[in-house]
């Protein structure tokens, strides 16, 4: 269902017990950019009604989120700040075509690339964190994550056909899971 | 209560009258264009947690205007597009100081600025429309142009004491009026 090529690391959650409050301030800023991300596409495609009709409650849901996860960091005594983003976004987003329509297929492939890993990842750390109360927190967004990839999907498919589509869609996969297999030293949520 | 320096001029609603079309166009992208400002104000101040809060309400409440303006653009039988905009925009932006906390109470104010402006405007269009579906529709935003009008000048004094913000929310009302003054050649919410 999520379209991924490969399952998430254990030395990946092991990273994530030691540094909760680091992947808190990267979750939050997922969340932001999750928005952006969103709000980005429907000023680049503004004249596609229907895309823009799915666009806009996926940027007030990640909004939701960024909210919520910021209320989680001050209940939890941290202030909120800046962080380093890990590498995984700026990989993935070289990925993307610069010729239409290739390019609105890549972007909307890998926003639901991107959903689907953080699915993943949040339904691993709703099963396995210690933390219950996050491992709570984790498991309310598992839902959403998951119907943004598969609504990210959709949204790709009125700019090619299925065969064009789900064909990128492994392509990208392939390079998702090479990308995230590789890692990034710093934890995060995508690290 | 708005800050405004100047009414809006009676050939400004002779021009609605004849570019209906037009106006609904430039007003749906005007509320896009406000939910891009206030997304771009969370990223460059997403450590401001304060601001952050009453921004994402904003960027919400300003994309279910645009869905709300689109939708009402298609039931007219009209088909949504792409719009050159007004210049008052890009003339209030010039306006903007770039040193901190200068240019976070600047963009504010320009801000809270054009939302007086909307609010002028959509309460003159709800009063004297002829076309009375379109009065109401412009009467029931009325009330959200005041309240984020009133919001952004509070954010405003996140960044500077009472004094400060309200010399400058004088001067750029100034500016602002001389702007709208001065028109533009288009048929346009800020023309």
């Amino acid at each position: 269902m999520l379209n991924l090529k490969s399952s998430t690391a254990p030395w990946w959650l092991e990273r994530v017990e030691d540094n909760l409050e680091e992947i808190l301030l990267d979750h939050a800023h997922c969340e932001k950019k999750a928005a952006g991300t969103a709000m980005n596409l429907i000023f680049a495609y503004v004249d596609r009604v229907d895309l823009v009709r799915q666009l806009s409650p996926i940027v007030t849901e990640e909004l939701e989120h960024f909210q919520l996860v910021i209320n989680l960091i001050e209940r939890r005594g941290m202030r909120f700040r800046r962080l380093t983003p890990s590498n995984y976004g700026q990989q993935l987003g070289e990925l993307v075509r610069k010729l239409e329509p290739g390019r609105a297929i890549d972007k909307l492939l890998v926003a639901a690339l991107i959903e689907a890993r953080s699915c993943e990842r949040f339904g691993l750390l709703r099963d396995r964190l210690k933390d219950r109360e996050l491992a709570d927190f984790y498991g309310s967004l598992f839902e959403s994550e998951a119907r943004h990839h598969a609504t990210y999907v959709q949204m790709a498919l009125l700019f090619g056909t299925e065969q064009v589509v789900f064909a990128r869609l492994q392509e990208l996969a392939e390079q998702e899971a090479e990308i995230i297999d590789r890692g990034d030293p710093k934890a995060r949520v995508h690290g």
